[in-house]
């Protein structure tokens, strides 16, 4: 058991949630990896929804909510962390949800999306069509979703899709990803450099709010959304982040032997 | 298998490990997510022992060889990942290993225990006595080992354990820790900024070297060594390195709505 003071007990317990998902058929032995490797990014960014990932996160719901045929993409990962989460966005964004996983089997595909189920989320994992120009399994996708939408969620991103997504598909592309260097965030059209498990929930919070504006107004929220200034900023306070921690270093007692 | 060419190949073989690691039960499942946390951290430092690992390694050595009741404390990842080279470091200092883990079950403390005796290591795992602070597993800890040692060398450490041992038991700590910005490498006395894989080989080379000097030569390598400076030139690099990567991006492709 995690004592409930532990300095690292949010962290720690989601670890254990992954573990868990392991357990369960959900998550991906490589899901643990890679979420290890997203822990990197949140530590050195301090572990909050900065101002940049907040208007990427604002931008993102406006965009889904102009869209004619919104979807959610989740994985293993994902499906685990922010359960509830996911299925109450997308009600309220009228977004269906629908597994699209890396590490392929369709035993892992339907015990995603009947987990998911269980929160009441309406999930689509036909398997029924496949996107060109992607070799792996991130191809396979369900052709009333992600097959025919207009833009894409994708949280927790293989960077090979999110480009064909956009470039060959023509379709828009928000991203949830913590490295704010990777191919994903680099190709997204609005990439939220923010934990899933604080994006969905703030992003839960901007679709209440948006969803009584007329469209004029998302279109323009939209329009004046700058995706470089976005990732620059990202980049710029992981590099500040880091030289203040040398700065704070100074102010520490010596170490005597 | 992987193949050995893949320009990745080093790192995925350690993974391979860990998983192993896992069917064993040795590793926890959660050290596969705190193994991707150093992976990335590794990435980033080019995967190489810079000099402030270096000088680390080398106090570190010195100051296990100049303390009366050293002790080298080992978790699940650390076994899997060195095994042979923890039982030769444990042997040229005279520092037994000790079996101290987080996700903590006697049958897990077993297997550790057993797996490192088929290396030659001395492993002490008795789990009779209980660091005062710490709430978690952490605090089991084995009467001839870490509760009365003097120095205590921890690989991938827990930060709570870590302050307790300085502060309350007035223990020297020698850290391993790739996250120069962990309560870990924070506090200990000597923070090594390095892989594991790569660290307890280099301190096997600075041992040979070291145990043939006297030791007021090995008090003044001690004195005469800053982790003040070590950290920041660590926190410095991984800076760097990350800027260095931004420089090389191209930010340029506006996203269009």
């Amino acid at each position: 058991m995690i004592p409930k003071d532990h300095p690292r007990y949010k962290s720690l317990i989601l670890r254990e949630r992954l573990v868990e998902g392991y357990n369960m058929g959900v998550t991906a032995l490589q899901g643990l990896i890679a979420h290890g490797r997203g822990e990197m990014f949140d530590y050195i960014l301090g572990e909050k929804s900065h101002n940049f990932a907040l208007k990427a996160e604002r931008a993102g719901v406006a965009l889904m909510l102009i869209s004619k045929r919104p979807v959610i993409s989740v994985n293993g990962n994902t499906a685990v962390l922010v359960p509830k989460e996911l299925a109450e966005l997308s009600k309220i964004l009228n977004a269906p949800l629908e597994v699209n996983i890396f590490h392929f089997s369709k035993e892992r595909v339907c015990k995603i999306k009947s987990y998911l189920e269980r929160f009441g989320a309406e999930v689509l994992a036909n398997c029924d069509a496949e996107l060109k120009g992607i070799r792996h399994a991130r191809r396979i996708v369900d052709k009333r979703g992600i097959y025919i939408a207009d833009t894409v969620l994708v949280p927790l991103e293989d960077g090979d899709r999110c480009e064909i997504l956009k470039k060959r598909y023509g379709k828009k592309v928000i991203a949830i990803d913590l490295n704010p260097l990777s191919r994903t965030a680099m190709k997204a059209d609005i990439t939220i450099v923010d934990n899933v498990v604080r994006a969905i929930p703030n992003m839960i919070k901007f679709a209440k709010e948006l969803k009584k504006k007329d469209r004029k107004e998302l279109v323009e929220i939209v329009k004046s959304y700058d995706n470089r200034k976005i990732l620059a900023k990202a980049i710029e306070t992981v590099r500040d982040n880091l030289t203040n921690k040398i700065k704070n270093l100074n102010l520490k007692d010596p170490c005597t032997f």
